[in-house]
């Protein structure tokens, strides 16, 4: 039996086991950003050492950061072929609000095709759906192509050290081509190939008017609430045309041609079904553009998180102090995460009132990117998509972030092939995250094509 | 030795026993919006039973309602003299933000002349300082006036079971005026009388955009963000003026003419000492008035609380599903109450998005009130002030509310005599609230000359 059939076999062999080991990593909540989790980010890290270790990848370590750890390790026996350094990321977002999950978020609980998990989907899917191919190559022998391993425990709060590991590491990870496992497909029988990301500038802005919460009947309409200041600068964020009011938001984003506009018009897409997938009654944004220029093409600015005062049961008459919100910015290629920062300032600067004390503190950054959608690994990423789902697979841009695509192309010079088994539905972030099993299997399949025909 | 002589020396006699029984009701957290501390209201009204009928008050009873209970005692046994319905509420506010408080908010710890506690001004204080002129009283033989006691549970949460209360036994509670301890006055050794109070109307408005949050990069800058929605509408809730926009919401206000806007200026104020007392660089309000008019005079709408999205430690790249908000107007006199949730409602509709879902619930709701500051209870009143503190009081209009006064105006015709010792900046509701020992003591000789004087 050839190595390619062998492996083929091996997973078709092995889905009851995988399943188990699935749900095995799926159960430890490794939530990145609530620092009562440290210790299940460490033990993920240990769940992956071992099972690259046992794969046949050598050299493999847990490398310290200020942060989480990285997971590293290598295989490089094949010199005529190669150098490939998979990408992944073993941490997982908050699950709040609980109350929405119809299961444990980490119970791996099996509802007809899908698993319901945080994690199930973005990422622990498709990191596990690699290494299942890994060890499936790895038992037919030698490895067909040189690997790295960098899998980064941050990925969910902004990859804060990311950067400088890399720089740190420039000869270690230096490659041919970066295996970006963070993606995902059009629709379950759809192959899909992002080729474009948004990058991302997220920032946490204080608003504070008193020292203390005061009585809003003795002080109700002669001070200043921080919750109406803080609203009046969301609500002036954008103008009535659904545009960012940033001044120099929009200076170094690239005209949409109608070339690009046709190659995005190629992408099977409708509104209603993006209303049912999103559960809203009505679609809004930038005027002027369709539902997938908006989110693959244009820049957005969005608040993620309010608070300030009372937020109980019940009625409490206070007038608070201070207010608060959570912001991002969806950024496309050639704008300058650095510079929205600035232009955040200089808004806030001019708009907030005299008086009143703010603060702007910026929780992670990354840029947006567009890769050369025609070369060699391009070919054998598309080839294996045809191979296993029998179809060509169609060319995206993705709205989300993914910076460290941004980053190795910076710091390594090379492009990162996005292969993922993800679906747009999946509810990633939130509640009832899941994802589709059967693309868990036939993901290991595309893994081992891809590699093989490298 | 007189009553009189013999009630005020009993209150100068018994000062350190007065401080230990205070901090004693202090130290029961009876929060009436939070039900974990059902139990906690229930124990203190337990305690005031006590204390009334350890006073010579008789057919104590602590009354179920709906919500919390209400403590009812009586005296009648001077029939040439007035009947006094005694109002006070036992129930205290929540104590977020915790880590603001600089001593256990249930501790009662004394500072100079401060003491420090949830409820120590507003208003187990006050009815504490009634209560040891009511012992003083009773030790001294026969109550020289008729006493009846009205105590609620509610005052906190909008009292909504109080109008029923009242309905049902306004025979038991018919009298000749209200005596309303939960009152204040103007500076540590400036008495004051208040003669006007303004109304409240609590909602709380949801905002929901998606059936559940989304990933802001997925579908950031194609629907609609509840957080901005809300912001919009709250931004839309004044003018450059900063009038309230809310269409009808000044219909009812009574202009101020130049005899009240005399009366008013006779109140010493400072807007530096206003802001000293705010802790704010800066004050705000409607155009053409003072700050003592727009407190005192004027309506007012305030953000109590908010929240939305993603809150916690770090960054969630989350599009939330919904946002909400507390909000609440500050009425005066002759304001309705039921025309404010209408104009909010017309409001909300006419500007709340298409396929954009709300719901508006009212929590409580009083109108403002005026009183006759001419009557022989407030002569009695004055009288007292002018005895123990040496000065004649001033005439104060409130911001705050005490809907009581206007439910026992419409249900029992009486005026109700605002009659407590609370300072403006006590900081209640807030961390950190306090009462001016001093005044407990002095409060309880102003207490037992007032019931004399009747």
């Amino acid at each position: 039996m050839s190595t390619l059939d062998g492996a083929i076999q091996f997973v078709r062999d092995n889905k009851d086991r995988f399943l188990q080991e699935y749900k095995e990593l799926l159960a430890i909540p490794s939530i990145s950003t609530l620092s009562e989790h440290n210790g299940d980010v460490q033990r993920t890290a240990q769940w992956l050492a071992d099972e690259l270790t046992r794969h046949n990848i050598e050299n493999v370590e847990i490398i310290p950061t200020p942060g989480h750890p990285v997971v590293y390790g290598e295989s490089l026996h094949v010199p005529d072929k190669p150098t490939v350094l998979v990408y992944g990321h073993y941490d997982v977002q908050p699950v709040d609000p609980l109350d929405e999950w119809d299961s444990d978020p980490f119970g791996g609980e099996v509802r007809g095709d899908y698993i319901y998990a945080r994690g199930a989907s973005d990422m622990k899917g498709q990191l596990f759906t690699h290494l299942k191919a890994l060890e499936a190559l790895a038992r037919q022998g030698t490895l067909p192509v040189n690997l790295k391993y960098m899998l980064e425990g941050e990925e969910e709060i902004g990859s804060p050290n990311l950067a400088a590991f890399v720089e740190e590491n420039k000869e270690r990870l230096a490659c041919d081509v970066v295996l970006n496992c963070d993606a995902g497909i059009h629709a379950p029988d759809t192959p899909a190939i992002t080729y474009s990301l948004r990058g991302l500038a997220y920032f946490e802005l204080k608003i504070q008017c008193a020292k203390k919460d005061l009585h809003s009947g003795l002080f109700g309409g002669s001070v200043l609430n921080p919750i109406h200041v803080l609203s009046e600068i969301i609500a002036g964020l954008h103008d009535e045309n659904g545009q960012v009011t940033l001044p120099g938001f929009y200076d170094k984003v690239r005209p949409l041609d109608d070339e690009q506009r046709e190659l995005m018009k190629a992408v099977p897409h409708s509104d209603d079904e993006w209303m049912e997938m999103a559960g809203t009654k009505a679609l809004h944004g930038e005027a002027g553009y369709s539902t997938p220029e908006r989110v693959g093409a244009r820049p957005a600015l969005d608040i993620n998180g309010i608070w300030g005062g009372f937020t109980g049961e019940g009625a409490k008459t206070v007038l608070p102090a201070r207010a608060y919100a959570k912001l991002s910015a969806r950024l496309v290629a050639d704008q300058d995460p650095a510079a929205i920062k600035d232009q955040l300032s200089t808004y806030l600067q001019a708009h907030i009132p005299k008086g009143v004390d703010w603060e702007l503190h910026q929780h992670s950054s990354g840029p947006g990117s567009t890769m050369d959608h025609k070369s060699s690994y391009m070919q054998s990423a598309i080839a294996a998509h045809e191979t296993v789902f029998n179809k060509t697979p169609i060319f995206k841009r993705e709205g989300g972030s993914v910076p460290v695509v941004g980053l190795l192309q910076q710091a390594l010079g090379v492009d990162s092939i996005m292969l993922g088994f993800a679906l747009p539905d999946d509810g990633i972030h939130g509640p009832n995250e899941r994802q589709y099993l059967p693309n868990i299997y036939r993901g290991m399949e595309v893994y081992i094509h891809f590699l093989l025909g490298l």
